[in-house]
């Protein structure tokens, strides 16, 4: 086979493989998870449907989701020996470094042995990566061990039970189950890919997951909604943001939030989060935040024609309802390991290592010079 | 630019980027670092010349060498939270979960806040990571605490010292030495390309080589020298290896250690190994494995012209040592930990995020059903 450069680099354009579980930009609102418009989908779904017709293939009748919810709850208690290495991470560590220890930990505790385990493994990710962040967090930054087996019947409610210690309202319930089904699954992205190249080395699906998470982690990837927390939150008013991103883009700084590598002319994510960020300020009574977040989408498409991205209006959402910023990103990890174990799953499937050739661009062949001979 | 297929699955023929480092069967024995012939290095260098040309790009002079020794020396000591994480790992844990484990708990607490810290963190775990397995397995094994900080000059040594609680002799040093020189660096093999993927979102050091660590575990990728270990340990003479491997060719099974995706002749890495194999079988005395594993070569050669690559010596050469099979593969990652970094450094200097396309062979655009209407 001859080697032949396509595309640009970082694989741009590029096919990588086949995958039968979602398509971007392609058809609908352009995102569509086997088959089904994810619009569609946080519309009419609850997270732990999507979790399951990721994992199981098929959307679940009602028998099949209480099954479902039965056995994610059973699934969400800490082994000592992980709460003990949570304990042993400090407040200051980054969150994502802290799921990823628990997610590698995990896999000593509980190895997937035989891919015939791979939907277990997977309900129990979904069940216990909320428990694991709360655990830390609230250890490090309050010393307290918290009980992770809550009787919430969802992945988001569980989530913010834990982080605050009471049971969420229906609407804040809601919020969190349209977030993370907007996460979930993306083809071929950056931590989807690196899962799959570590499942094409019949890896563990723990050691695949703890890939993902680390490539998430990068500021090119996860953590967009977290930089725009951190650039919106001091802003005062709309005029006041206006004038301060006026600024930011004479200086030609990056403003996160905004434009996406496949999408060209909106996401369809940032309609689904505007929508429920709007209904939390109205709610917390906010007349700040959400008006300078609006005030930035329209700033950003007159000057510069970008659309904001599933994680722009996702910094408010959070923030209305008292998540920490540094937590934003480990959310993303509880909805998108759905989608990494699906990739993951079907990698096996139809398997081929993942062994791409490089371009050679370094020294001629040379002699090693003895030691003395150095410069 | 038009999405287009090349080569076959895994991205095979595809060129996914440009590297300096290493060519793989292009010139001399087919193995060069930086331009350097890997059988050339393992004569006449030590591996932690090597690990210098990788990490800094240039063969150390003898001063450069002696300081670099000198900084790894000082490396060796374990953070006491991480210790704590590695006593909570169960003996009957897989040696490369605990190693990605320790790899991604040294991250929490030793964070790379800035890529100008790289090579800092890229001699750390150098130096670290033999600490990390020796510990552990002492630990979990036989229930001693040991102290990681030898006063051995080579990475091998201090690895075969921390294991047996002594000083190992010279040839043993020389081939630790020789050994993790010929497991350095492989272009863009699996863990090497999931390293760069990480990378290429602008993550940190740790979670790159975290997710190293787990692809690097799959059985088509490290472990082939574990899996020879364990054909051939039972065979008690070189007509025993013959008659039972026949009958395993008979089968198709499987056999580990052989045949190489990109090396077509020879893998130039099996003369180094089966050289050093022979000498250690000599010094020891043995009559049985080292013959058996001459008469596996002559017989897969014979029957499926396929040879050795630089797993299947490995297996007898450790073995002769005294090194646990189970602790074969984390060798692999004490000694590639250098490649990888040196491609997460790469990648770096010139990145744009790794993000390929996927063909959609899934279901067409399908309305959500009611959930009372699902099968």
């Amino acid at each position: 086979m001859a080697e032949k450069k396509v595309g640009g680099a970082g694989l741009r354009g590029q096919s990588a493989g086949e995958t039968a579980l979602c398509t971007v930009g392609k058809s609908g609102t352009g995102l569509t998870y086997r088959g089904y418009d994810m619009t569609e989908l946080a519309e009419n779904a609850k997270f732990e449907e999507v979790a399951y017709l990721l994992a199981y293939n098929k959307l679940p009748n009602q028998a099949e989701l209480d099954q479902y919810i039965a056995k994610i709850k059973s699934l969400r208690g800490l082994p000592g020996a992980l709460k003990t290495v949570l304990e042993n991470i400090p407040a200051d560590a980054h969150p994502m470094d802290v799921i990823r220890t628990g997610c590698s930990m995990l896999g000593n505790l509980e190895e997937e042995k035989d891919f015939s385990e791979q939907t277990d493994k997977i309900d129990r990710m979904v069940a216990v990566f909320p428990s694991i962040i709360c655990y830390w967090y609230k250890f490090s930054h309050e010393g307290v061990r918290i009980e992770t087996a809550t009787d919430d019947d969802s992945v988001g409610g569980h989530f913010l039970h834990m982080l605050r210690g009471e049971k969420p309202n229906d609407v804040h319930t809601a919020v969190m189950s349209a977030s993370l089904i907007l996460y979930a699954e993306h083809e071929f992205n950056a931590s989807t890919f690196a899962a799959r190249v570590c499942a094409s080395t019949l890896s563990d699906i723990h050691s695949c997951v703890t890939g993902a998470i680390g490539t998430l982690r990068g500021p090119l990837h996860g953590g967009a909604n977290e930089a725009a927390m951190e650039m919106i939150q001091d802003w005062k008013s709309p005029d006041e943001a206006e004038e301060k991103m006026m600024e930011m883009l004479k200086r030609k700084e990056k403003i996160m939030g905004f434009g996406h590598a496949v999408y060209t002319v909106s996401d369809p994510r940032n309609a689904v989060i505007k929508k429920w960020s709007e209904k939390l300020a109205a709610d917390v009574g906010d007349t700040t935040l959400y008006p300078v977040s609006v005030r930035c989408e329209e700033v950003m498409w007159r000057e510069k024609k970008l659309f904001c991205n599933a994680d722009f209006f996702h910094a408010s959402a959070y923030h209305f309802m008292g998540i920490p910023t540094k937590l934003f990103t480990p959310i993303f990890v509880m909805s998108r390991v759905t989608g990494w174990t699906a990739h993951i799953m079907e990698q096996r499937s139809n398997n081929r290592i993942i062994r791409p050739n490089a371009d050679y661009v370094g020294p001629d062949p040379r002699p090693v010079p003895p030691i003395e001979d150095r410069d």
